[in-house]
């Protein structure tokens, strides 16, 4: 898929710098077993106002509940992080072993531990292995530099198959500001913050409750927007921190700079999410699936994440295979109210389907749409004004070997 | 999965005799290029009560459309069938084409076309191939016969690996009775009527009011309680016919004979639907969730579902992986109310999780139960009274090859 994925602003090795007062590292501390980096630590040199949204799944992993009592303070110092083992399901002792990471972590740096965040990802239901997470701490946070923004991106990855990272530079009057994120995916990932962990930072200055408000919209048209498999899982967390440390006054809605401000958030939650949908577990293909003339915007999103989730359109474009017949069953079963003698079906721009059946154009045209590594679904209801889009990957072989 | 597949009672070849006055056939019509079976005729040699139930997908295929209108009529003589073809998403011509199935059949056999039934399975959204219909259709009607019933099964299927038949025989009082049921499955299987074809059809004399009832009652036990991968077809049919030629006076709830009969309807849709999930396409295992403690028995009917529908259990399952806490996200993330500290897990009599976190089962115990051809994973939320099962089966890359 790498041909047609946009080119990240954020790619390059030398120039990974981190948003001023910023630091990160990455280390082995053996939690995978594979030798690869597993543990990262990224901390602010001042307090820094933070935003988070989180799993809406009834079982939490330890850190996500961790973190939501944190958050009520507004203020955060640092995040560590493990991948490898998601601390979900582990009763007392999860969220024992989760204090235990932001107390030791709190105490070499040198700040409140409830200004610590942590978050987890992996298996499900293993006790943490705490000798190696307490050595993990011990080397990251000497080894933190403000160009250790590489190796948090790759020691957050669980069946990624890359790092995850955007970086939008601004300048807002005479202030350079920088607005970058991490972030990981691959498997158990479905809107409503889909299985993932994302990690926002700005030197911006931004008070706690705007940022939480900028996230939450944010998230809502980025990470809320893509499915790989359709299971939500325990530990999704998005942490957003504004440090300040740029010297830009503080950015306000309504005030200098916020529009710009907004848009670089908007942009990094956007390509991050579809960075995940791309390096979705054996996916070769990513789809977009738009839906209109529902009869309400969420209906119009009940219709199009029917498609996207059903295992049965996923696995025919890994043929490829158009099959507009299983995309017409998916809307049909979908909660969205349908009326099948107005439905039209374009695949990029070949009508397959219209008034509910057959469209002019051909069965070869349409399999060259869907044999390419990125194409859109749009779908017209006819009976509304409502509209949605969702994005989503094939299914092939290699999902179930991945997760067998 | 053979090993553990209950012997079903219709398997030989030599003794597969309809209910009385009923006939049956089977042809090789050309529809699905490669020389199998693929039209079948089910007739009573007189007016035979009518029930059905029908997919709840709003896009519907012709064959349904105009079988529920001929519903209405309780009457019915012949069902015609072809596989191959779905008759689905093709407009007016559908409609005229499934008419046109039924009128031709209605005037070889000599009955009224509004007691003419018509079922289609297959691919959706092409043209049904007329000329070998018809051609189909003219040879069926002279081949009927009483021992017909073994090509009916073989006829409607498609990704099927097995044809699936059962037979209740029944002695009420003097008069012999037989209950017999034919269905087809395999893919796009999903609650609330699976992606099948069911007939049913009985020498007992029943009122086509008592057997609509029955038949609904007996579908929500059966054909409604498995999924394979979540997609609802626009296909989904069970037609039930009674024509009384047993001689057996009639039957009616609450007279004598009614329990009897019903419990042969309930078997015969149960035995069935279990077929359809053991022959779920690329499945190896078959896996019956059972929930108990949900507030209401419709919340543990959407925790088991959450369950069976989850492609991460399903694909751990191909492992043979237990991964309970796949189990414990997709209980998570249902809409029923989970309290993760009170839920608990068995895998047969393995207790895998207790207050929502690691039972005292070993690894190894639970591999070995996952790794059978069936096995049974019962839930309790502890928090209330609601019960529920479904049946499911694993995921493989096989399901994969077939859809891609």
């Amino acid at each position: 898929m790498a041909n047609k994925t946009k080119k990240m602003r954020f790619l390059g090795s030398a120039d990974v710098v981190l948003p001023e007062g910023f630091q990160a590292a990455g280390v082995a501390a053996g939690i995978k077993g594979n030798g690869k980096l597993d543990m990262a630590l990224l901390t602010s040199d001042r307090p820094a106002s933070v935003a988070a949204v989180f799993t809406t799944n009834q079982v939490k992993a330890a850190s996500v509940r961790l973190d939501m009592e944190r958050l009520k303070g507004r203020i955060a110092r640092a995040v560590v992080v493990n991948s490898g083992n998601a601390n979900a399901c582990n009763g007392p002792a999860g969220m024992r072993d989760a204090k235990a990471m932001t107390r030791r972590t709190a105490a070499l740096l040198g700040v409140p531990e409830g200004t610590v965040f942590v978050c987890s990802t992996g298996t499900i239901g293993r006790p943490l292995p705490m000798k190696c997470i307490e050595a993990g701490i011990d080397a990251l946070v000497p080894k933190r530099s403000p160009q250790g923004g590489l190796d948090v991106s790759a020691a957050i990855l669980t069946t990624d198959t890359r790092p995850k990272r955007w970086t939008v530079p601004l300048r807002i009057g005479r202030h350079s500001v920088r607005m970058t994120g991490f972030c990981k995916g691959a498997g158990m990932i479905e809107p409503n913050m889909a299985t993932m962990l994302a990690f926002l930072v700005t030197d911006a200055s931004v008070g706690a409750p705007d940022l939480q408000r900028l996230l939450r919209a944010a998230v809502e048209e980025s990470f809320n927007r893509i499915t790989i498999d359709g299971d939500r899982s325990t530990n999704d967390t998005v942490l957003f921190f504004a440090n300040g440390a740029s010297g830009a006054p503080v950015f306000r809605p309504g005030r200098p700079g916020w529009k710009a401000f907004e848009a670089a958030v908007y942009e990094t939650t956007r390509e991050l999410a579809l960075a995940i949908v791309r390096d979705g577990e054996g996916a070769t293909r990513f789809a977009t699936i738009r839906v209109r003339g529902a009869r309400s915007n969420r209906e119009a999103d009940v219709a199009a994440r029917s498609v996207a989730n059903s295992f049965l359109v996923k696995t025919a474009w890994a043929g490829p295979n158009p099959n507009w017949g299983r995309v017409m069953d998916a809307l049909g079963y979908s909660a969205a109210r349908v009326v099948e003698n107005k439905v039209s079906i374009r695949f990029d721009d070949c009508l397959a389907v219209t008034h509910g059946r057959s469209g002019p154009a051909s069965q070869e045209d349409l399999c060259a749409v869907v044999a390419q590594t990125e194409f859109t679904v749009s779908i017209d209801l006819h009976i509304g004004k409502g509209t949605a889009f969702i994005h989503t990957c094939n299914c092939t072989e290699e999902y179930v070997r991945i997760n067998r």
